[in-house]
């Protein structure tokens, strides 16, 4: 061993890929994509429900992403991805990425009554603390929550992917792009930018606004009559909003409706009631698990995989992933 | 003295009000509402543009109050500001409420591009390094930017201020509620609830992204012929979207268009514009300072010092203002 | 309203107690002995598994206490409680201290392995970041977990309201105290102390340090013939390990065993393991709520609301509560 | 017991002081125009010299004041305070003020050469690390320190305490402030314009940087021919800086030579410079303990004790202390 | 693309400049000596005066140098550099170096009086906050500034520039340093002593501390007859005390006075008093830009760009800078 | 120059190891293991005791190894360790290990009463504040120490040094583990582990909880006739609690007691009660330095150097180090 190598080096960096017990097969999808292993971690429950984390190989000195869907049971993803990161902070990884195909609690990203937590902060926060550089994460269900993290945010934009698919497969037909909802119309707008211009609608509608999963349609605003309605939300939870505005928009006349959105949540009642509802097509990516009986056969789901690879190879090679993300 | 007196006290608690130079007429109105006086406070400009602040009475152990709209010249108003919150937490104030009529660089709450700052989120820092412990602020850009701040924020909101105007001028005439602007239609649905379900219409315009200032106007969607349109916004900057979209719904058959908006920021043009254009008022409050020349004819102009001494009052009294700030 | 009511007061501090969804029955206990009642709140999971939490009434300057037993689903709970003091600390509670009657992951304390968490110290890292002034716990499994907080920790001690027990019940019989544990002898040599001198002993086994849940007990090292021996531990968990033990101690000549903890986990088979246990008696206290089926007839459950009642008020009252925790 | 009295109180605050083992006599002296008891403390040491502190009363809730004068051996005292601020910090005082009549390494408060620390900024980041809230401290080397604090510092001024003494010993002969230094001419002036505008003179010398308890004095600046020279500097440590001054000034004709400080550090071969030189009179204060075998006919020692119990009582008080240190 | 590309990599450093928009020759004179281009930078305000940001390339990784000079309006200078801070840091640079060719704020350095701020730590503070790494800066008010942010600073000193112009012009008359005021006799010295040990003077003079661009000039200090007067101080403001200072010389019976400053802050009535007083010659750096106005005869200019570009290579590529910023 | 070179660099990390003036020969023994020099530092104590550092050549950008023993006079050594790393940082090393063979105050880890510092964790606290990336420390008195700092600490085991001496010298004996207290039976227990399972004993005492140096020991508990008895610790103080369970495991009819502990603390009266106790030999290593005199026949002195150095070397090699610090 000569005196240079022990006092002197040349770093290298590696990339490091590890993945929570919520969603391993974006994961692993995500690390062949990248021509990686997922890093050999061991994690359980104790019988009272803690959990415990081990990364089976070293660590120190990587460049670490780490990757969990806010699925349910969502306080258990993101106690694990919590922990991991303070193991991996603990273990000396050089620079530690959260990956967040879905956001937990976006939704609480602002008080709507008095004496409410900003709960979309609190998990920035929690993040923070435990020891994360950075964050990625895929349509936000508002963009403002970029700001709630102390760092770098990557705010990966799903919308290429879904309209894609509507382009190839609708795009001879007079389109409409509609929000189910007073407050997302600035996103139908951006779709129907990139739909080449297509009219945009709502539906006006009273929500209860200390119960979001319950709602109340009502008029549609805007003209509908005769086109096919892509009908565009961030997330599906239980299905019952976007679900009304469909049948609003077929009362008013629509030709067909198709639903896109980024984050199948799919709650509750949400496959029956979309299964059932007069929409032709359902179109969803897979940022969150779908279980075998939550798939139904007007249901699409296209992959996310290859735009988290995309914005971890390129955070790894210091590229600009502007592209990946401008809205 | 006894020795009791030396070693043991019940503390009091002072309210204490202080004033930058923005927006003077305001802090005395509210100081006025409050039954206190104004604390004196040297502040000039040295000859280079550093500003120097001094308190001309002690505020040792007080609840501190500091109140500054961000008017143009804005970035003085924001480093006097902090300038003076300095001040205060080394001169021993107890409690430091920033009171931000009008919040600076609120518009600039997310990356709209790569390689942007998120400035709303950065002005909420700056206040928490100065020593902030809470914000006190009128209608936001988007409500998110509460949890830029990591602490209490009192949001109030001026509608109520605006919609009793409304109500009372033109209760009697049907209405229609129309957000200028596919981003804030959830704004325009809650004066619509709040003006007993009048129905909501938008304008579908494409706004370059990086030149806010400037914008296109396009497409009325939703019905308002023959309605009287109450078009309505959170702040008036040049005034070029605003009106535009007055004459939009005077083209698509408005009866008549009312504007309001809380802030009016009132810069370059806007004046003359608004002036000039077909609506009929223009409503707005007085959280930014309007020199004479910026008054005219059918402004109608509200105070927002009642709200503003209200929510002070009890924040000092620790009583509940959820009242004043629930959307 | 004279001028000196509004700017000049002497302020009162509120006590105010909340409790999280998890031992509603132990929170009321507690605040029936502070002679107040629970701040009624609105809390409730999203289909998703996303928690809502809202308070019923203000809560501006209160002196708070958040209630919450760490009990399973464990990570519902810390996440329920962490999102109940953010609502807190953003509605402007004066004080926020955060009561475990059971700390989660507190055998988590160090890295037994490379590449482990340290998911004590998260825990506690997370309350400090959500907002919580201190915190108030019970009978930790290491006190050095007091230094993994960053402010006043008030430790209290269940010891002697179980020895309380003890002694009445089995004080004229020859004792000894027994740690099932080589880690733990010295809360046992507290109790020998405490108990009047008795004699000490421990079981020496060996544990597989990654699955801490299992165990595998041998030899009884120290003096147990003929004694009753009380056989301590901070919890029990499977109850695997202090059950060997027990058995161990009857096979040692023991004349009768009596197992003492202060937390009762009760997961996956400890039921039954202690039902069958040839020990005589199984005292424990209410730190986390057992269902009806986790009762059996030599059971004993000692109520901890005194304790944490008198802790409280005492913190309420900057009283002194060394003698609630001195070891 | 009376429901109100359990959940609402008046609070009440309690002045209580704490003293370090470094200068009790003084702490007793403030202590005792203060009407109040020192906290009885144990404090000692390990055998192998770490420090042990206990509080022996409750403390919960006070308004500590923590004395420690920061003499040889200095990091003792510094660490010894530290602790005794870690303690009352986890022993819940409700403020913690740091009462520091000599501030340790205030004179490394800057990099004179590369790669030295700042050692007077780490001293103030310590305490705030520890707990401290603030900080009281008397005649910093530089003004400029009290920007290192996070928080408000008192900084006390005892020029009044020696110029009083001054005025009235040799108010009716012709004076001259001298500065033994060039870096403290600022000083001097304040002297100056304090006597009625004497006139003003220093030292020109060369100072061996990195060496800075050795220098080499030479020319005076200014005319001193007849005067009575009042030699006045912050600190007075192996005294050869300030004993070569006063033998220029004799050489250039002065009168007679009257050294004047705040702090008498008085370390290695001083006393004997001081004792031997051609000074008439050596004034300091009891900013740091002096043994007997430190004193000598002509030294003159003040005390400052009434300086920090009205600081003390101001503070406790909120009343203004601009009075105590304004220059 | 092999595995190891993706997975492993050498990382590389990128220097990378950014100017703000108020002194972009310096900026670019800096870029030029460095071999690099400055970063295409969009940047505007808009109408209501909020400053709008953003870089026109990916700037990950990169090793960011962002450069501005605090001139007048010196609020908008700062609130500039925040913001371009700001984006760095959410654009993922890896480090980012501020450089204040003149830092503003920085005379506010101390309490002249109770109730003031310590503005120059407020801006230490508030570029810690925006996400600086390290600063460098040029002749600070007062060394102790260094210690006012929480990180590196490189102080980099402009008297050897200004020395050797002084050397090669005047080295063969008899010379005198003389300080304007008794502050920054300490600064003189170092001149003196780089200037061969020519004698030092002061002017002692009673500044009205609460207005301190005004002045009133008083008595010379020291030996200055039938010299050069080298009138040294770190900025010229208004002009008003330095021209004070030269007339005082001259009445003195000084030969010539020649006045030396880092910083050419020239505010207000500067010019015109530089122009007419009896200085001879009037040197100064570019750290801060100075219109053409401002320019006249007997002015010069020397170039600080050398010394920053030197600072910024050695900072870049890890090399000692120690040597160009001894004092 | 070219301009690649000038902006756009390979980075190279350099291992430059620092020693503080407490325990010169450790640090050069672990310099020479890893071929390199100490760098040369400038330290020494002014008159008054406050110390001076300085780095006598460039550490910037340097992945800095700051080595320091704890031992008397510990506040000494603490505070120039702290120093260092203030200079270091300020001087931009790239990354600062603290190297602590002995952590300091490690025995105050918990507050063993009311209103005591829990001063390990303020220690983790100031080394964090001072600068400190990362701690590498060995045997701490807890494990969960490690948890008082945030962020990587290594935490090496030096057991393996000493049973590999043990079972060299005794392995064809029988032995039996003894701790010499009841809480710390569980490192015994790791010891009988590794010495194939030997039997284990302790000695159960009452020791006065506020004057942990001295003790008053009693009964063994276990099995230890006709054995060679090994009583392991991590430390000796004073000595009085291992020579007293030595002379009580002669009492019970021990064959022999052998002595081992890692840390050498050796205070007050530890010298000659080991010397003159009926241990056959006391096995130590050398994290703390011993004089001369602290030296006895029966002593044996295993070094620690190789165990940081190859700790040193993994950790600016990003190997692995966990079979270096696994219990």
């Amino acid at each position: 061993m000569t005196s240079s190598s022990l006092s002197e080096r040349t770093p290298t960096r590696n990339l490091m890929l590890f993945s929570g017990r919520v969603h391993p097969t974006l994961a692993h999808e995500v690390a062949e994509l990248l021509q990686v292993d997922l890093v050999p971690t061991t994690a359980y429950d104790f019988a009272n429900g803690e959990i415990y984390v081990r990364f089976d190989k070293s660590v120190r000195g990587c460049d670490a992403f780490v990757i969990q869907s806010h699925a349910a049971p969502i306080n258990e993803a993101i106690m694990e991805q919590l922990i991991m990161i303070d193991a991996l902070k603990r273990a000396s990884a050089k620079r530690i990425t959260v990956v967040l195909p879905f956001y937990g609690y976006a939704r609480q990203d602002k008080k709507h009554l008095g004496r409410e937590p900003i709960s979309a902060r609190l998990i920035a926060d929690l993040f923070l603390t435990a020891g994360a550089d950075r964050l990625m994460t895929v349509d936000l269900h508002t963009a403002q929550i970029q700001g709630f993290f102390d760092g770098p945010v990557d705010h990966l934009l799903a919308m290429p992917i879904l309209t894609r698919h509507v382009k190839k497969k609708y795009a001879d037909k007079p389109l409409a792009v509609v929000s189910p909802d007073a407050g997302r119309i600035k996103v139908a707008e951006s779709w129907a930018n990139s739909l080449g211009g297509a009219p945009l609608a709502f539906i006006h509608k009273t929500r209860d606004i200390s119960r979001p999963n319950e709602s109340k349609a009502n008029r549609v605003v805007g003209d509908v009559k005769g086109r096919i309605c892509i009908l565009v939300d961030d997330l599906i939870d239980t299905g019952g909003t976007i679900v009304q505005a469909a049948e609003a928009l077929m009362a008013e006349g629509a030709a067909e409706v198709v639903i896109a959105a980024t984050h199948a949540v799919f709650s509750g009642p949400a496959v029956d009631r979309l299964k059932n509802c007069s929409a032709r097509e359902v179109i969803v990516t897979n940022t969150l698990p779908l279980s075998d009986d939550k798939h139904f056969d007007k249901l699409t789901v296209l992959s996310i995989a290859p735009l988290l690879a995309q914005a971890v190879s390129a955070v790894f090679e210091d590229g600009s992933v502007t592209s990946l993300f401008t809205e």
